[in-house]
């Protein structure tokens, strides 16, 4: 890409970047990024995506093709749509989140191998926008583009992303309340709530714009959770083993 | 360590061991290596780690030091005094664990640096066991040996350890209800349900072995989670925030 240019509220996250090359250019605003630039992709949490697209969209004359990276797709592809871009607008959510945040935690290769959802807006337009947008991951970053509707995407994600955030989160606040200050995790337990190291900016924005699966998804999980105290409580061996061995298969269905 | 004995029901992991020096002889029976080691390291789940000290403390004239490894520590040390080897027993609990098990997932510097749990009988002898075996921790394996009582051990450890590995379970079980197969998962996800990838024949006898405590530690979670739905439900941005910060400082006041 001959021309990169980038925008961040952090300057010296902007600075960084300009100095290492990950961009050629550093603007002042988003509005001066989407007067000249022809694709412009909002790298930010949810309510800032939803305020800078209800933004750029009344900044003519920018024909500039528009996306994003939320964690939740329906409300994103609603505003294009209200906004009058749902024919320039798709939305993107790559699959590289980790706990952390800024461009120190950028990587030339964060995307490489991961899978993209793209979600189009379904205006006349949007299937063009689409094409870039996809090809832009595919063969620029060299991620995996899947197309999915962006309710689906949103339901599936609430188990998938929301859930384990969520309860890493959970785990933390528990631990947190128990005084357990100073003393000694291994390194699994370190694993299982590295999630709650994550922004909260983030966070608040992605769970409330995607509350509802994530209520149901997280009453599911109390369900489940409920059942292994039973089985605990009735010292259910042959339970226990057959909960354990269930949970285990479908966490080495997926790739360690 | 010029003499290392080794036994293992799975013969093919102990003639690997062999092969690869780890150990310099291979037993054909733990009581022919209690027959003659100064120091017997008991490497099994819990309730193999009860046949067994019943098994060993019935070999005279054995005065071979015995320890173990496993995530209880009361269950183990009440076995222990009530077979007669208080005097020549210690407990021991190396934070080291992961998904994995069996001699490929060995590595010699397993337990380099981390922190080993060291709990004493309480009986006459029992001091100078300890001393030894928290020199061999230490001074051969390069781990940072703590003593603490058996009883507290288990507490804590029902929170720090066995919760943790408990709701990577009961993530996964959930997951794996809710036909999700073949979708695709971020590293933070996989990273949250990473444990649920561990042997249910270890943690079916570790969660039985300290089943109250465990119980009142996912009791306490399930408070955190129903409150985190609350604040979902009443749309609280405010308040979402406030329980995230709170996860999140606990999680980053502990290495990641």
């Amino acid at each position: 890409m001959p021309r990169v240019i980038g925008y961040s509220l952090k300057k010296a996250d902007g600075v960084q970047a300009l100095k290492v090359a990950a961009i050629t250019e550093l603007a002042d605003s988003p509005t001066a990024v989407a007067r000249v630039a022809e694709l412009v992709v909002l790298a930010v949490p949810p309510q800032p995506t939803l305020d800078l697209l209800a933004l750029l969209a009344n900044q003519p004359p920018s024909a500039a093709i528009l996306s994003d990276v939320c964690s939740v797709k329906a409300p994103i592809v609603k505003q294009a749509l209200a906004s009058g871009v749902g024919d320039r607008f798709v939305g993107g959510h790559p699959l590289a989140g980790t706990h952390e945040t800024g461009f120190a935690a950028a990587r030339p290769d964060r995307f490489r191998g991961c899978v993209v959802y793209i979600c189009e807006t379904g205006s006349p337009g949007g299937h063009r926008a689409a094409a870039v947008v996809a090809d832009f991951w595919e063969n620029v970053l060299e991620a995996a583009p899947v197309r999915i509707e962006p309710e689906a995407h949103d339901r599936q994600l609430a188990w998938t992303s929301h859930l384990p955030q969520a309860i890493a989160y959970v785990l933390a606040k528990a631990l947190s309340a128990q005084g357990l200050g100073g003393v000694s995790f291994g390194s699994g337990a370190k694993d299982t709530m590295r999630l709650a190291a994550s922004s909260p900016d983030l966070w608040v924005d992605v769970f409330r714009q995607n509350a509802t699966p994530l209520i149901g998804a997280l009453e599911r999980l109390g369900q489940e959770a409920a059942e292994l105290r039973r089985l605990l409580s009735a010292g259910d061996a042959e339970g226990l083993r057959q909960y354990l061995e269930a949970a285990r298969s479908f966490r080495q269905g997926i790739e360690l």
